[in-house]
């Protein structure tokens, strides 16, 4: 536990902190209206601000849990983790039929489900159009269960139990006695080190040797190997990002690092297309489908690998760049 | 045509191109003598040292064809060419399913037709396994068709006419009167113009900059889409080589720089890895293959694509780097 902070400039919790944890909850209570008003067409912006919300309120409780009433902020990280992930999962279905068919597109321009099939083309061209209609229809039932799920949650009353919880966090947040003037810094950096450590412990040289072939390897083995080579760097962009939701809570300015920035992209992109990779592995695995239509979506698995690989790149050569000096700097 | 060059450090036709000449033409009648003698199983280095020294005369002959009788060194290369073809074709096949094979294993460790299809896994690793029976059916089939074809051309009465040609070049190398004194340099010149220009064309740019997604592109089009973007690349592979002989023939020592080497390499393994992809691409196509099978074949054309790109990432960086001093230092 950290002591009390002599100095007034440090960062400390009730000063920072707080109405940092008010400013998240009403974002939250402002989006969660927006959402409610808005026509299904409309949705998708509100869901992503409630989402956003959501996980830095997340990011901070869990962060700076010593200062925070523990039970209270535990219960509520679980159900906005509950609530998060109810609502992402029908915008990643989307974002990953946008990716496959895309990929699709470069890889057979003339084909895909969204244009005629070309009768001059050989059968691998309507290999393609037919693994697109088939992703397409996959992805697109997958989506809509999500929407379902996604509308249920948000009628529940599980659901109205996390509003409550934020109303609450708006208007008066449950530090613990004596909590208000601990520095924020020792949390913070906390999570700063934890995120070195995870990112020492990556194959950084290996991804930084371009064409290192290292995502397809073992791709045909089985199911579970290439998802195990992927944890470690999921686990990196989920600390890089409890690391930039606890910046922000300090007052740093996180969105000006372009390291940072950076660096968290490529994890996105990397996740992204693990998943997509995944997708259409397993669209492969549908019974009866015709052998033109499972080696475009061989094709489409190893081009997406070997985006997960770029994605490596991308990432060990943002990391070794210096740290920009807006890095930790507070807002005025 | 050059002038008569009056400085005699210059490396003239008479002086460095006919010994040269001469000396290749009695490596090929050597070589041919051992093939001759050897088993089927020992016949690969003697075979190997024949298209060598085909390649070798064929290459002088080209670049310093005004300084030759024309007709007589016209026709020879041609049968040169004929011969180093056929040749070349079993040892390829071979090359092309051990590539294959080892990409196979890569992603799939655990399978492949050299080892039992293990029961533990899912369909998918079976499909490797299949297809990689597949491509050595039909390598192996292609590889015994190259091999008769070449014991043909071996025992043909127009192998003897090269041997024949060979055997004049070995005595007496057929300069064109007063060719004797003529430098080299401006023949073996124009051939590094026409490389340097044929370079200068490559989207060196693009391939500069790893994971460009460049050699997937229309990748399930049409059969020519890939191949057609290969093509410069194959064309600078083969100027690349002319130069390197011409160099040779020149009295210079290629097999020193190790930048005209590492360049050379990345456009062997681009010309590797693009046929094996399409071998890879024209195994899916067999009629009645199982999705499993035709799902691998898929992954590995991607994969070998992906090899086809890192090879030219490779050749750009290679090319990048200033010449080595040893360039064009002339043998003592």
């Amino acid at each position: 536990m950290a002591q009390r902070h002599p100095d007034s400039d440090t960062p400390v919790a009730g000063e920072v902190l707080a109405p940092y944890l008010r400013e998240q909850a009403t974002e939250f209570l402002r989006a969660l209206r927006q959402h409610r008003e808005s026509g299904a067409d409309e949705a998708a912006e509100p869901a992503h601000a409630l989402r956003a919300a959501a996980r830095r309120i997340s990011g901070a409780l869990h962060t700076f849990r010593p200062l925070l009433d523990a039970d209270w902020s535990d219960r509520l990280r679980t159900e906005l983790a509950w609530l998060s992930g109810t609502l992402a999962r029908e915008h990643a279905y989307a974002a990953r039929l946008d990716r496959l068919i895309g990929a699709l597109h470069r890889l057979s321009p003339s084909a895909g489900p969204r244009s005629s099939v070309p009768s001059q083309n050989g059968g691998l061209t309507v290999g393609a159009a037919k693994a697109g209609a088939l992703i397409e229809r996959q992805l697109t039932l997958a989506r809509t269960r999500a929407h379902s799920t996604a509308l249920q949650a948000l009628g529940s009353s599980r659901f109205h139990a996390v509003a409550d919880g934020a109303a609450v966090l708006a208007s008066e947040v449950p530090l613990r006695k004596d909590a208000g003037g601990h520095p924020l810094a020792p949390f913070a950096a906390d999570v700063e080190a934890r995120l070195d450590e995870a990112v020492t412990a990556l194959p950084l040289v290996r991804a930084g040797h371009p064409y290192n072939a290292e995502a397809l390897l073992h791709g045909l083995a089985a199911d579970a190997a290439p998802e195990s080579q992927d944890a470690p760097w999921h686990q990196v962009r989920l600390l890089l990002r409890l690391h930039r939701y606890a910046q922000e809570a300090t007052g740093a300015r996180p969105d000006r690092d372009v390291r940072l920035i950076s660096a968290g992209q490529s994890l996105d992109r990397h996740r992204d297309a693990a998943e997509a990779a995944t997708a259409a592995a397993s669209a492969a695995r549908t019974p009866r489908i015709a052998p033109a239509t499972a080696y475009a979506l061989g094709v489409l698995h190893a081009d997406q690998r070997h985006e997960v690989e770029a994605s490596r790149f991308t990432f060990q050569a943002a990391w070794r760049r210096a740290p920009s000096p807006d890095h930790a700097v507070p807002t005025p």
